[in-house]
């Protein structure tokens, strides 16, 4: 992957005692001023970090990102909304921005307070002017049960976009994924980048899901200095999809306790929107991702995943067909060596799953993970 | 349990080479004319079974039903749709009824023919008249991944009413459980029996999900044939909800891999339907199940959950409070003691999620159950 990067950022990143001695703070901003967009969970119980990061998005003036990794500071109360205040002032007053100008993210364990005193020190330590920026460690910082950290280098003409992103559980985005945030030199007016970004991530994160719990802390930004010129909007907008879908990808295949990447690709819908949620109901169903898992064809359950959908009365099981890959399960009843060969298929690390509604030609395609003993293990004793 | 039976039932099953040597196929039936309701699986991908049951559900004069267990004859075509008739036609004339008055039912893998060879046969060996019911033997030939028989039996005033019930995977009912039914010598009008069995279905199937996956083939009904006399029908309707609701108790409890009975009472809802919501949110999250299997008192996932309702701007984490048991855990921060004695509460074999909303009186509870490895190796090799 190329490791361009784009000109005039800046990063820290630390241990603040939340990890063990991993580094659980980044801070990445522009050293110019900046456009941007950004996107945030829809969830009832947004933390504080999502309501201080979301009241300065309209202004489209941030120029970068505080995180904290593996507190979410969600449901802590009044103390959880001042430190958030707190955290972000602080690490603006580092980086040389106003506060306004700074995504604060957090992600990690829901109603604990944040070992603050510790997050004060560390930041009170950060140097000034901040290194050139590293997105490696900004992106290895902000894991939490990721096994891995998650970039994407992409040139778009003379400028570089980057995109680092983390999340691995909790992941059902109504509206964004858990951390996502993206860097770029390229210059564009703010209502187009937002336009741009808004498109970008509904076919992104947006059709990703690995649970079908959605996050209280999901964000995602793209911040653009400008600083290697103008760009041609429909090539940005495709560097930007690819770099997205990169993560999404990435993301998917590092689902907690994922084995597989699951990718459910449906066409011949009625619009793109029923082709979603038969996407989404496929994905998400674990009678799907405990067969996917197990490399078992059976396709039934797709069909009953797609039979979910209750209220799309022109779905229709004599014109529906299923594939794994390139094979076809239905209409068309496989046979023995049909089925030998859709085993092999499916114990790859990538499957994909082909629904064809027969009805119009809305197409989507959704991204996901199987369901594995590995999962309910990492989940069931995640706190303690 | 009081092992009263109805007057003027018979049954018969038997393996029919679906099974190892295991029952696998039921029949149970009313001597004497009877009065029926039922619903069925609101699925797309609904089999044949569920649709020639249906289209006699209007008549309300079913007597019984026939069962084929672990093959479900969905997605089989037309030669499914010709076995499900052949299946009921053959079953009604053994049992002397008119086909129009048996509901058949199947269940178990999804896309598969059914050996119909074995099954002629062993309709062809059954004994006329049917000997008198065995519904402990009916309970046991309609279980497929069940690991128990499932029945339950209760006196209404001279009545009798017999419930019995299967079901422990793809549970997430649109309308019904995988297949339960009813027997009862209760005389009642059509229009009240299936008045009284939909409100009922409506607080016990609907209300139970084990993993968000709907069957093909879920169908409920309850045949009554008046034998007993006329019951209070309020009396009657609290028999069939005890009844219907100590299944639903037994079958979360008996979800596949489950260790526990997950119980999630919301009330302080805008109304029944809010509450419903909140707690399917609740039940249905992978990460409160396996926090649940874990035994980890990880109750920012139950916000989480809660706050998933991204519609419902009435629900403020302001005014939502939220219990284990007893055990306060929000907003008032448990303490070290409290956790501990939260991780003793869910360690248990039943475990309830309090959740009040503080907007209005609406309630509602749901059920189900944990998701542990078990859950996920049963099914990640079902059909090889």
């Amino acid at each position: 992957m190329d490791q361009a990067v784009p000109q005039g950022f800046r990063s820290y990143t630390a241990n603040m005692g939340l990890k063990d001695s991993a580094h659980d703070f980044a801070v990445v901003v522009s050293e110019v001023p900046a456009v941007s967009a950004a996107v945030y969970t829809k969830s009832r119980f947004a933390g504080p970090s999502v309501v201080l990061s979301r009241a300065d998005t309209a202004a489209q003036r941030s120029r970068g990102m505080v995180v904290v990794s593996r507190n979410a500071n969600v449901a802590t109360g009044r103390v959880g909304a001042a430190h958030a205040e707190e955290v972000r002032r602080l690490a603006a007053a580092k980086a040389g921005v106003r506060p306004e100008e700074l995504v604060i993210g957090s992600t990690g364990v829901i109603g604990r307070p944040y070992p603050i005193e510790g997050i004060r020190e560390g930041i009170a330590a950060i140097p000034t002017p901040l290194p050139p920026a590293d997105f490696e460690a900004a992106a290895a910082a902000i894991m939490t049960t990721d096994t891995r950290a998650k970039s994407v280098h992409l040139r778009c003409g003379d400028a570089v976009v980057v995109g680092i992103a983390k999340g691995v559980g909790m992941i059902e985005p109504g509206m964004a994924t858990l951390l996502a945030f993206f860097f770029t030199d390229a210059e564009l007016a703010p209502e187009r980048l937002d336009a741009v970004f808004r498109r970008v991530v509904d076919r992104t994160f947006n059709a990703l899901s690995i649970d079908t719990d959605t996050s209280t802390s999901d964000s995602a930004a793209v911040f653009a200095n400008g600083l290697a010129g103008p760009v041609d909007e429909a090539g940005f907008e495709q560097v930007l999809y690819r770099a997205a879908l990169a993560l999404v990808r990435d993301i998917a295949s590092d689902g907690e306790g994922a084995g597989k990447l699951l990718e459910v690709r449906v066409t011949g819908a009625r619009d793109a929107a029923q082709a979603k949620r038969a996407g989404k109901a496929v994905v998400n169903s674990p009678l799907v991702k405990t067969s996917v898992h197990g490399a078992d064809p059976n396709w039934g359950r797709v069909a009953m995943a797609v039979g979910k959908l209750d209220e799309d009365l022109d779905i229709e099981p004599s014109r529906t067909r299923i594939h794994y890959g390139e094979l076809e399960m239905f209409p068309e009843e496989p046979d023995e060596e049909m089925l030998a060969r859709a085993r092999r298929y499916l114990s790859g690390d990538e499957v994909v799953i082909r629904i064809d509604l027969g009805i119009a030609d809305g197409a989507f395609t959704v991204y996901g993970c199987d369901l594995t003993e590995g999962y309910v293990g990492l989940n069931s004793g995640y706190t303690t």
